[in-house]
């Protein structure tokens, strides 16, 4: 861990007490940003500190933190504005707050909400969302079922940080209910699809990179710059219709049974607070282009862990895995998406793949865990294949070093199918 | 036919000269919303009427046309907040341009701007743009060519309207030039890929449709429902690089070989200015499942047409096809695309797909025009298999009957590629 950021220095402590406890997510070091409001009344932009949330929006009316200057940043409801500001302002904002929530010299008397009486909202505007495949072992798991398992990694797979465009539109925040989809389903022995109730709801276990910084279409971004334009990171559960999946899936890739939800956490955790946790990625099995090289470890050592509690039940950790495993980086990511000249922009979320470690319960998905449904999983009153009605997920997510680096919650609870009326 | 609504009676004429011609694209009877400026000037929101744009703004401002009531639609330089408004609300206020325009009685004092002196931009902030994949024709051309001869369909083409999320932040106004992409190159002899400017860059020519009626995650859509839900539509030039999308593709679809530009036309030709030209879907192979059955014939009669010029020299027109081919309507291709409980919303734009006829004079792609360069095709100057850097291609669509209601211009010239510094 670097000393030379002084946002990074384990000794701070806050007056905010409960930011000073050794197991919150929140300590003064972290600072994640995010949106929030007290029951029905306005969205404001703050930073999660202990139990407790510093409400930004009050301060930039009140001339306490202006980082926009004159235009004001934190009153539209979303991190947009803000995350659309110079990187110098990002930083030059975040060791501005550390100083007012110092114990020593910082100001007691700022603005603040309890974090159990606010209501949590999406933190970003979600301009497009992407979704890669960077796991080695999960993009191996998933072709030794789907595909050939004498071959089950692609060829391309090696050279290229494979994704594929998601959907923006159904982007929601934890605690948001996700109905169970409708679509197409045809088992190999059928003659012809039906529709109807997916029966193969599945999670995936992903790390999701925000853009802050655009780049013009026609202009990319080198591996350095890639990894500096990410304004920060949140945890997502990218939930999955497996059968739905794999009927659609060619020629075009994942559609429909990707696009009826994905949940994010609420905090955005800066990509200057896992700075001390950066980690090399995995030797390379061939040599990556140049436009792909890494100069610097661009991974992040995050512990990672998806519980499941069926309707009633207590939740069980049904995974355990890390963010370090993945082959390809965020950054690597953002370079490639931006080679063609996409232009990408702020607010853009990058979803890192299935987040799969080497061991069988590292994997990030219930397709690999159960293996499609062979290997029931056990889960407190009973086994799981793939997700029933009522089911809860969530996923967390930490660094852990001489202080604790948390992602807050990342949850959702799965609702019955939509009664579509024809089938 | 119908004459129940006055905006299609053929005899209507309008005060602006130059919309009575027969051979204009707007007629009295299209009106197609679009956005503009004078030079640097900010944008507005006009009616092409002939040679001519009804300045909407000025009109919002002026107290003459207010359909948002006392809330402005027109003053954000994008039709989106109109698009929002109820659908009787767009009937209503296109009924009342026709009516200001109208030889008879109509108010020869507002304010127009001559086409020829002002800017267009983009007319719509693009939430997000799914491209489809609806023509059996070209659906049946690329499965010869890149998979199997015997099996060039899917098996899931005949059932489902197949799409894939495409990428909103590179939709472009017809004019804006597009660079030649870079990319991974790996031909089949290769050992391994290399970095670098794509040499099979291809045209799809397509038509848009914008929705304007969102619906909300989790509520499906049903086919009358969606027709309705569908503001109006344009064209499409999704410009593709073939060589970068057949080393990418598998399993999970197009990426960066359509990322780098997509070039719309600048006037949203209503659905309401379509119904007339309301045309039937091809026969059906085999019966589509209940929730994909239209009541109604949701395709149209539209005529299109590709041409291409080399630099410096004359246009040569290189296909002509329809959109009646189309096997999927736009609104079954937003039936399927909600089915899931996909959220869509104002401004979300999905691509036909590439529109192929059944002739090879009418395939929509150089990619099946010249079967994968195997055939050149003969232009001003020489010949082409692919696009070369200064050429220059224009899509043209319009419906012929006692008057022509047309899309105007849909024209992109490539780029020579960026130089990326490193390989």
């Amino acid at each position: 861990m670097t000393g030379l950021n002084p946002t990074h220095d384990p000794k701070r402590k806050s007056w905010v007490d409960t930011a000073n406890s050794t197991d919150t997510d929140f300590p003064i070091q972290n600072l994640p940003f995010g949106v929030f409001s007290e029951g029905e009344g306005p969205r404001r932009v703050g930073v999660a500190i202990g139990d407790m949330i510093l409400d930004l929006t009050a301060l930039e009316v009140g001339g306490k933190l202006t980082p926009g200057g004159d235009t004001k940043v934190f009153d539209q409801g979303v991190l947009n504005p803000f995350m659309g500001l110079a990187q110098t302002v990002w930083s030059q904002t975040r060791a501005k707050i550390a100083d007012l929530l110092d114990a020593e010299g910082g100001d007691p008397s700022l603005p603040l909400v309890a974090r159990s009486a606010a209501q949590l909202h999406l933190p970003v505007f979600v301009r497009s969302y992407t979704d890669f495949y960077a796991s080695k072992e999960h993009a191996t798991n998933v072709g030794c079922m789907f595909r050939d398992p004498d071959n089950a990694l692609m060829p391309n797979w090696l050279h290229i940080p494979i994704g594929y465009n998601g959907r923006a539109s159904t982007v929601v925040v934890s605690g948001t209910p996700v109905h169970r989809p409708n679509g197409q389903l045809k088992g190999p022995q059928d003659d012809a699809p039906r529709f109807g109730a997916c029966q193969k709801l599945d999670i995936e276990l992903e790390l999701g990179a925000l853009v802050g910084t655009p780049n013009p279409m026609g202009q990319p971004v080198g591996a350095a710059e890639a990894y500096d334009n990410i304004f920060g990171y949140v945890l997502i559960n990218d939930w999955s219709a497996r059968d739905i999946q794999v009927w659609e899936y060619q020629p075009l890739g994942p559609f429909q049974s990707k696009a009826f939800g994905t949940t994010i956490s609420p905090w955005i955790v800066t990509r200057e607070a896992l700075e001390p946790f950066r980690a090399p990625a995995p030797e390379r099995v061939q040599p990556l282009l140049p436009y792909l090289h890494e100069e610097t470890p661009n991974n992040f050592d995050i512990r990672m862990e998806v519980a499941l509690a069926p309707k009633g039940q207590d939740a069980t950790v049904i995974s355990r895995t890390n963010y370090k495993y993945m082959y390809y980086s965020s950054a690597l990511q953002l370079v490639h998406h931006a080679s063609s000249g996409c232009a990408m922009e702020t607010g853009d979320l990058l979803g890192s793949g299935t987040i799969s470690g080497p061991t069988p319960d590292s994997f990030g998905s219930m397709l690999e865990l159960t293996w499609n449904g062979r290997d029931p999983v056990e889960v407190d009153g009973g086994t799981r294949t793939f997700l029933e009605d009522g089911d809860t997920v969530a996923i967390t997510g930490w660094c852990e070093g001489a202080y604790r680096i948390g992602f807050g919650n990342c949850d959702g609870t799965i609702l019955p199918a939509v009664d579509f009326g024809i089938s």
